[in-house]
Formats: C-alpha cells, structure tokens, sequence
C-alpha cells in the first residue's frame, strides 16, 4: 500500500511512498526507546548542535526542497522558500532556548528544622509522535515547530507526514537524518512513518508518551479521544483550526478600505490554508465592511489552488453550509480553471445568525470569510460571547499617530483575550513570529491544551514534567539540579532567583 | 436531603448538612462567575492579604475547628492541630508566590524588522470547581491547597465539600467567607456546595473553567471523563491513590529492622488514609524484609479507625483481593473492637505476581502493604518497570556517613524518577512540605495532569493560561506587561531575564 504525491496544479501524481509496515513500525519506535535517555541524557547545549546541524542542512539543500514542495503543494516557490529559511531559524531557536535552561524551571529548597532538602526539574517525558500539518510543509511538518521543541526538550520524535506531500516528507527526514548522525545523535532521535494506520498506532504505543498535532478539529479530536483510551493516559497537544476573528471598533470604520484590503491579503495568504486566517470580521454597523471586503477580493483577484482534492472539495460544500446558517454571498472569486481549485469567497450575515451551535461559528478551511455587523456596544458584547476558542484575534482601531485614543478598543482588547490566545491591535493574525513571549494555542477547541503553546520558547515545556528530589545526595541529582550547576541553568533557592541565573 | 455526619468511633450521628439544591448552586456558580473579573483583576499583592485574613481567622478558630474535625474523623486532635497550623501556612504560602510575581511568567519582545512587539502573560482561568480531599480536612480540604493556591492564581473557587465531614467543611467555608468579606474580596470569591448532585454539576457548568480534585481513582476519572465530554472540554488536575513504592538496595538490607519501624509508621499515618501512603516495599531477597515488617507493626500496635464505613469496610475486601492475586498474610493488627474499624495488613507477594494487570499493583486505602523480595538487579528492573505511575517512592540505602557510597542507589534513584512525581533518599513519602520546588503529581494515573502539582508554588501554574498580545499599546496590556512594571514581576525582555526582576 502506497501514499500517492499529487501535483494540486493538474491532479498528476508526482509519485509515491510506501505505507509504513507493522514490522517497520516496531523497528522505528523500538530505535525511539533506546535513543531516549540518550537524547534527555546530554546537555541542551548538544541538542542544540543537532538542531544547527539540520538547520545548516536545510538551507544545503533548500532550492531541491522548495522544488519538491511546489510540486506537491503549489504554494508558490517564494513562500516557501521563505518557509525553509524560517524553518531552519526555528531550529536554532529551539535550541537556543534549550540550551538557556529555563524550561528546566530548576529550583532547590534548602533544608529547613521542618522540611527536606527538596530539588526540582522538569524532564522529557519520552518519545514524542509528531503529525505535521499539510498547509506548511516545512515549518509546522516533519521538521517543524513540534519537532524541533520536542528534540530540544529532550525527546526522540517519530513523525507521521502528512499525505499532501509524502514526497517532500521523506526527503526531509532523510535530510534530517542525515545530519543527526553526522552530529553524532543517536539514530533514533528522529524516525517516521507513513500511512493512516501507522498514525494510529503511533497513538496507541505504549514507547510513545505525549502527541503533538497540528490540522483539522475532527482529526486532531480522534487523536485526542485515542489517547484518553490508553491505559497510560498520554498528553495530546493538538493545534486545530478556529475561526480567528477581526474586531473592527466604532473609530476603526473611518478607515474601512485600509481594513478591507488588509483583512484579503490576510485571508487569501496560502489560498486561506492557516490555522491563523481571520474568519470572521465583525464590524460597526453602517461602516459597510462587506461591500468593502468584496471590492477589496475583486480587486486583489487571488487565484486560490488547495492542498488536496479533498480540502478543494471541501469549500464550496462549506459555503453552503455557510449559506444555510444564515449567511448570503457577497463576493466570489472563482480559483483557477484547472487543478485542486476552490473559489475565495465572501458572505454577510447577521451578527444574530451567531448563535449558539451556527455553523458560522465554525472554521471554513480556505479563502472564505463572513462579515457581520454590530449595533450597539451590548450587541458587539453578545457577538463575541458567542465566539468559540480560537488560536488568535485582532482589534482594528481608528488608527492614527496614538492608537489609545480609540477609547472602544482597550475594551474590545480585553474581551478578545478571553476568547483567543493571542490578541493583535492593527495587525493581522496571520503571521507567528517564533520568539520568547510567543502563544499559538488558544482555549478549547482551537487546541486541547489551551496552556499550551506550539511556538514560541515555551513550546518546549509540553514535552517535560516536573521530578523532585527529596535528601538526595549531590551527585545523585539531575545534572541542572546539583551544587555546581555544570550547565548554568537559570534556578529558583529557596524561591528566589540564583545569582548565577542571571547571565 | 441531607449530608449527614458520622462520629467514626461509634457510628452515631453527629448531624447533618443540606444538600444543595439546583436554585442555589445556580447563585453559587453566578456569584463565581461575576466575581472572577475582580478577582483576577487586583494585583497578587491583594489576594495574598486575602489568604492572610483566611489564614489568621483559620487559627483563631483552631480550637473549635479541630474538636469539629475529630468527631468528625477520628484523626486524632494532635494530628488534626498540626494541620490546621499547616492550612494556615499554605494559605500564606501560596499567597506569598502570586505576590512574588513569577506564576505570571511576564515575557516581553521588543518589535524586530520581521517580528511585531509581543508581550505575555499567564491569565486566571475564571472559576475552579475544588473536590476536597477525605483524609485531610484542613490541607487538603476546602481551604487546602487547591483552594488557595486557586484564589492565589486569580481564581474564585466553589468547593464541593467531602461526605467525611460535612459540618466541618460547612465550617470552614463559614469562617473563610467571613475573613473574606472583612479583608474585601468580593463575595463570590469562595462558594461551596454539598451532595453528589451538586459536585456533577459544577464539573458541567459553562461557568466552571477547571476542576481540582484529591481522592480516589474512580472518583477522579470520573470527573475527568465527564469534563472530557463537555461542548468546551475544561483541565481536570485530579490527584488520584497510588501504591508509593519503597526500594530497598543490597546495601540497605543491612539495617532492615530499622527501614521496617519506618515503614510501619508511614504506613499507619492517619490509619493509613494517605495518599502517599507507601504501599509496596520492594526488599532485595534475603532480607526477610516481611518478616521484619511484620514485627515492627506488631510492635507498633496501630489502631486503625477509618474515615467512613465504606473505607472501613473496603479494607478487608482489598486484603482479600490481594490474596487473591498470589499475596499472603504475614500480620495482621485488629482495629478497635467498636466503630468504623480497620485492621493493619502486612502481606508478603513473590516479585513475578507483580505483573501486568495484578491487583497488587493497584492501591489499597488503609494501613495495608505489600513486601516482595527481587532477586538480582534484572529482577529488580522489570519489577520496578511493572509499577503504575505514582506520586512518590523512596529508595532507603545502606545509610551510613555519606549514602553516595551505595552504588546501586543512584540507579535506583533513576529508574524510581521514571515512575513518580517525587523520589525520597532514606525518607518516607508520607510527608509533603508546601514550598517551592515541590512536586506533587505522577505519571498516570497517579494524577489526571503529571505535568502538574497540587502542592507547592507551581500548583498556581494550573489555574491560568497564557495570552500573548501583539502590537498593543502599553496602557491596554496587562499591568505586569506594562513598561513600568508596576507589580515588580519577573519578567523576560527579549529572552533574558530583566533587572528588575532580581529581588
């Protein structure tokens, strides 16, 4: 049995992969429970090099990569050029906050008449499964965000790629493996498999011991559900896709055509193919946000082509869907003549369409948005209540030289907060930058693990848990734990910062 | 209908408790949900004099509280004094770490030429359901851990009280909202409930965003399932019995007699009702370790007197189970002639029936435990790899002037953190002290979350969320995001840690 490549800009098949066997399987996870202690062994630092050394070899074989890519997922060779480049950033990023320390949360309690020594650290929990997702082959696939963080923390990964480009995730691996072990890790650090039926199983071994996900509620929910069936309950991080609203206040309709164009470049990034495309905007009444979101699509005319023929025909069955919730179509942009093409397409509703249980509350995978306007301040209160969780959310003031004299905005700001993980003022969600003080996750069910983040420094912190250490003795402690502190790890004594933490 | 309440010395009733109706825990969770705002929104250093003025009041009434406690639970009035001063000191603890700043993980990112200005911060959840413990009703009861360290998180909290002591819970609640309300926090900030009914309830309510649970395995998946199938699935950390095990090196058979008295009395703390009660002693073969276990508790002659007639009753029930599974009887200690008693159990198991599925790997509420002998380290390995998950264990070694010199202890040591939340060198499990680098929390399913931990300053990290804001003006963020830093948190800048945040 074979995962078959298709080229979404003709239906052609590029190719294809082996499914991966049972017995091929076996050997994979087995090789990820010998290199785990291995892997948690070594200091970050170590981790780090491996994560440079599959950084410095994607942008070694970059263009044969974007090439590979383009022919699997026509994304456009500049996007996804520029995907690698990040891809490979990342990696070092991971690294980099591994080998800082403070994911390890190490911390020490001294002896007291009335309490132990007590030393604290957070540790890998094992083998992670890895199921990348199809709309960013390279920085959020086989060598993504969840795998780089998983690694840096200290975890082998065994990632199961995703069908949209089995082609560009074989090679991957094979690139990736390759550098590993020239940088000495051992081969297990990273494996793969292919196929929906070794996805499964991957759920269900008992060697792997937390899950992490990126794409569609219903597969990211079915993975979820398999592992609270375990005996040995897992951890399941998944990253599902949510409709991530755009706020426009009151003082933000003045500038309606700047939003309107903005909100389309947004929407239309990758044929509308990202966890983090606004869905919805929900408008001041009377700033006739629909007429200016259907200008602005005419005008910027894309010429949508989706991942797989599944995902293409997905979208006009949604706009229907859409349609039969309440909603009328405004404006459509049909996709290319030829290919996995699928229209971009704008709709209006009522803001009392979003009720409880609406479809327009659901995610519409691909260019396919819905406006609706509010009344009055209660009004624009109820619509966002009625809001599900999503990964992220926008404000579009009245803009200016101080954006703080929107006076609806701060209001507007705090109420998103409760319903996204990330809130942009006069931005567009669409972009995630990987740094320190970044979230992509948002509560339920835009991720199963609304505390986690899968970008950003503490993504790492989904792959370990806390051990504590009760009168052990020095060199029996974790290294990040003894008295010496080899790694110079950031550490809590007795609840305050150590003085050698600050560096 | 009415909760009642038992004396466990004789059985009487000493009175009872109305179970909440559906008109009133509706006024409960509104009152919750319109105090969560207020709540979240003063600073740590506001709630910390909450949980002072709770704490103070909690030892003003100390007297009374505990004469309450043990007609209601037999505990003993000493044990039951101690741990009100403790419930008094965890109030202040958890306090003293929402006020110190760090829960909040502040990170902020200033604006590159690819990457927008980020900031993040750890938000309170909203309202937590606590389920309070049986065993400890002042710790681990409606102003335990759970409780405190969730209003320190910026969390009101309605708690579900336990059946075991029904008037001291009411109490407790009583004095706490009184110290509340004097200190100013709003009303909503604690509300509590009685009846199983009403704990079902909360674990369902759109207006509950976590759950907090200590007690039983089927009593906390219970409510995890029952979270798990809401529309908006919500955390339950549920702190779950396990068997804590106690490995014994070849080193350590040497003192044998000594390691068994202290065996003997951590198991028969509180008759046995601990969760982190040592269950299985793991002894290298020749030890006699049984027989030594057997002599000290004859010798420690316990009394055991259980929480309720139900506990008492499943007692024997286990004992019998464990027989049943290829353990036999080596002493047996009768509990006292009259009321909800209990005996101490020593049993004695060949090393093979700790395999896959056996009974004996499973806890048994009570003063009961298990010794096996392993023969060489092989043995050892796979008997240790058989353990479920726990809380805690413990490796007692040869002791002496430097324990370092055992040297099949540290690889003990090792194998142990695979399995539990806490390792203790030549300690007992039993005691759990409330600072910072504590872990209370294992491996499946020794607790619902093992990344998580209902004692010490990272149980706050359970009750909030993270939520990045991008591009925001500096007077819309959250006060510790704030340039100023008005709080004085610790914060990140950029990935390292700020000056201002060294105290």
């Amino acid at each position: 049995v074979t995962v078959r490549s298709y080229d979404p800009r003709t239906g052609a098949v590029n190719g294809s992969v082996d499914e991966t066997t049972g017995a091929a399987l076996r050997l994979v996870l087995e090789a990820a429970r010998q290199a785990a202690p291995v892997v948690a062994g070594v200091a970050p630092a170590v981790r780090r090099e491996w994560l440079r050394a599959i950084a410095a070899s994607l942008e070694v074989h970059r263009e044969e990569l974007v090439a590979l890519a383009e022919r699997e997922t026509a994304l456009g060779e500049t996007r996804l050029d520029g995907e690698v480049i990040r891809t490979a950033g990342q990696l070092r990023f991971y690294g980099d906050v591994a080998a800082e320390g403070s994911y390890l949360r190490a911390m020490l309690d001294t002896a007291t008449d009335t309490t132990p020594h007590l030393a604290r650290v957070n540790e890998p929990l094992g083998p992670v499964a890895v199921f990348g997702a199809g709309n960013f082959p390279f920085a959020f696939g086989c060598l993504g965000n969840d795998t780089a963080s998983a690694i840096a923390a200290g975890c082998p990964v065994v990632v199961k790629a995703h069908p949209a480009h089995p082609l560009l995730s074989a090679r991957l691996v094979a690139v990736a493996r390759a550098a590993l072990e020239a940088a000495g890790a051992p081969g297990g650090t990273l494996g793969a498999v292919s196929g929906f039926d070794a996805g499964v199983e991957l759920v269900t071994s008992p060697v792997v011991r937390a899950v992490a996900f990126t794409g569609s509620q219903s597969g990211g929910l079915a993975l979820w559900r398999a592992a609270n069936e375990r005996e040995v309950v897992i951890p399941v991080f998944a990253e599902m896709g949510t409709v991530n609203p755009i706020i426009v206040t009151p003082g933000g309709a003045g500038r309606m055509a700047e939003i309107a164009a903005g909100f389309v470049a947004s929407f239309t990034l990758g044929s509308g193919q990202f966890c983090t495309k606004p869905g919805l905007l929900l408008a001041p009444s009377g700033s006739r946000a629909a007429a200016a979101v259907a200008g602005a699509l005419q005008q910027a005319a894309p010429r949508p082509l989706m991942l797989t023929e599944a995902v293409a025909a997905a979208v006009p069955v949604a706009v229907d869907a859409l349609v039969a919730a309440g909603a009328s179509v405004v404006a459509t942009v049909p996709g290319p003549a030829s290919g996995w093409t699928a229209p971009a397409v704008v709709l209006e509703a009522p803001v009392d369409a979003l009720h409880h249980g609406s479809r327009l509350l659901e995610e519409c995978f691909g260019a396919v948005v819905v406006v609706t306007e509010y009344g009055d301040t209660r009004q624009f209160e109820s619509a966002v209540e009625q809001l599900h969780g999503a990964l992220a959310g926008s404000v579009m003031t009245a803009g200016g030289p101080d954006v703080s004299d929107d006076a609806d905005a701060a209001h507007a700001v705090r109420l998103l907060a409760t319903k996204v993980g990330r809130v942009a003022v006069d931005d567009w969600p669409t972009g995630v930058a990987y740094t320190w003080a970044q979230q992509h996750g948002g509560p339920w069910p835009a991720t199963s693990a609304p505390a986690a983040t899968s970008v950003g420094a503490a993504a790492l912190d989904r792959f370990v848990r806390p051990v504590t250490y009760q009168s052990a003795p020095d060199g029996w402690l974790p290294v990040p734990l003894r008295a010496a502190n080899p790694w110079s790890v950031p550490r809590r004594i007795d609840g305050a910062l150590a003085p050698d933490a600050i560096r």
